[in-house]
C-alpha cells in the first residue's frame, strides 16, 4: 500500500487579508487575486498528480470557495466533501474587524504580537451583540456556545481531536485527503504533525494558496517532517509576506 | 412540524447546451450565462427564504458548479454536500458529442424525437473506446459497469430507489433538500413525484437555473402537485426553449 497524503491548502487572499483587517470567524469572501491563487493551487495538484480522494473544509466562505475552485481546476470537483466548524479560523475576539496596522499603532508592538502569536493568551472576547459576532449564525446553531475569542491553544484543542478521529484514519489507509482551511487552523495542525513546541509555533507562517503536502505512513507517522510545498519558491515568499502583516495600512 | 421541501435545480447553460450538442455523461462546463443562471437561482432562494439544509449533486461539473454558485449566492455555501452518480444526466449513448440539429437532419424528425423523448428506447450504445466514453473515468471506478447508453426508464430505475432511500426520508422529517442535477434526472424525479405516465412524461420540459420547489408532507405525499417555480414567468419561457431544441445549429 502506498502512503497516504494530507494536502493542506490555506485559502487564497480574502477581502480582509487585502484590507489588513483581523478576520477570524467573520465570513468574508475571496478577492479576485484569492480566486486566482485557489485555481493555481488546483493546477499544481493536477500537474504533480497529487489528486485528493476527499476534501474537508471549514464552514467559512473563503475556504469553501478555495476548495471549490482548486478542485475544479484539478478535475476533482466530484470527490466527497465534508465541512466542519473545527477547521474554522481562530476566532479573533474583539479584534475582529479591526485594521492590523492601526491595532499595532494603538496598542504597541508587544501587545499586538502577543495577540497574534501567543499560544495561550486569547484576545479580549467579542460581545454577542457585535456586528462581527457569529452568535446568531445558523451554521453554528448546533454548538453549545459559539466562541467569543480563541487563542491558538483553543484551536489545537478543538481541531486536533477531530483530525485524529476523522481524518488521520483515512491517511493511514493510504487516502489522499485535502484540507481547505485557514492560517491558524493549519498552524494548529502542523504543530501537531511536526510536534512543534508552544514557543516555536509562533515562528511558523503558512502562505495562501500553495498546497503543503504531508506524507503519512500506515502507522500515522509523518514521512516528510515539515511537509513539502508544491511550489517552494512561491511558498517562501508567501510566508514572508504573512510574517510582515501589520506593517501596512 | 412544518412540511419538508425538495428544491430541484437544473444546471445553468452548459457549453454544449449552447452549441446544441447531446451531452449526457460528457463532463462539460457551464458557460458564463450558465454561471449567471446559477447565481440567480440562489438569489431566488434567498429572496423567498427557501433555505436548503443539505444539497445533493450529481458527479458532473455543470451540476456541481451550479450548486456551488447558487448556494454561495444564497449564503448557504456551508451546508452539507452529498454527491452521487445516480443524480447524473441520462447517458446519451452514441449521440454524445453530436449536434442536435445535424442529428435531426440526418436521421429525421421521428427518430430524433424517439431518441430524445421515448421512455424506454435508448439511443445506440457508445463504445468504450470513444473519446466521449466514461469507461476509464476514476469517478465511476466503483460501478460494476459504466453505462454506454440509457433511456429515461433506466434513469428512473437508478435514481428513484436512491431518492426514496436517501433523500425522501429527510423531506418527510421536515428538511429542505436541494438537488442540483440535470434535465433528465430531474424529469425522472418529477415523473415519480407527480405520478406521470410513461407517455405523458415526454411532454415535460424543465428549464435551467430556476428552482422548482415541491412541498412534502410527513407521510411523503406531495402537497403541491407539479411543484412551484420560484420565477414562474422565466420558467415558462425556459421550458419552451428546451422543447424547441434541435431547431438551431
Amino acid at each position: 500500500m502506498s502512503n497516504g497524503k494530507l494536502i493542506l491548502l490555506r485559502h487564497g487572499q480574502s477581502e480582509w487579508n487585502k484590507s489588513n483587517q483581523f478576520t477570524g470567524w467573520v465570513d468574508v469572501d475571496l478577492t479576485e487575486k484569492g480566486e486566482q491563487e485557489a485555481k493555481r493551487g488546483g493546477e499544481l495538484l493536477k500537474e504533480q498528480g497529487i489528486l485528493p480522494d476527499v476534501v474537508y473544509t471549514s464552514l467559512q466562505r473563503r475556504a469553501i470557495r478555495t476548495a471549490n475552485l482548486a478542485l475544479n481546476a484539478a478535475d476533482r470537483h466530484w470527490i466527497p466533501v465534508i465541512r466542519d466548524w473545527r477547521l474554522n479560523e481562530r476566532h479573533y475576539g474583539a479584534l475582529q474587524g479591526l485594521n492590523k496596522a492601526e491595532t499595532r499603532d494603538k496598542y504597541g508592538e508587544e501587545q499586538f504580537m502577543e495577540w497574534r502569536r501567543s499560544y495561550d493568551t486569547p484576545p479580549p472576547a467579542l460581545e454577542d451583540g457585535s456586528e462581527y459576532s457569529q452568535a446568531g449564525d445558523p451554521r453554528y446553531a448546533h454548538l453549545d456556545k459559539v466562541p467569543q475569542t480563541e487563542c491558538l491553544k483553543d484551536v489545537v484543542e478543538r481541531f486536533v481531536p477531530y483530525f485524529e478521529e476523522e481524518i488521520m484514519p483515512r491517511a493511514k489507509k493510504g487516502e489522499t485527503v485535502m484540507l481547505a482551511a485557514h492560517g491558524n487552523s493549519l498552524r494548529a495542525l502542523v504543530k501537531h504533525l511536526d510536534n512543534i513546541s508552544d514557543a516555536d509555533i509562533a515562528g511558523l507562517n503558512i502562505p495562501t494558496g500553495i498546497p503543503l503536502v504531508f506524507e503519512i505512513a500506515s502507522d500515522g507517522s509523518v514521512v516528510n517532517p515539515g511537509g513539502t510545498y508544491l511550489d517552494p519558491e512561491a511558498a517562501a515568499a508567501g510566508a514572508a509576506a504573512v510574517a510582515a502583516q501589520g506593517a501596512k495600512k
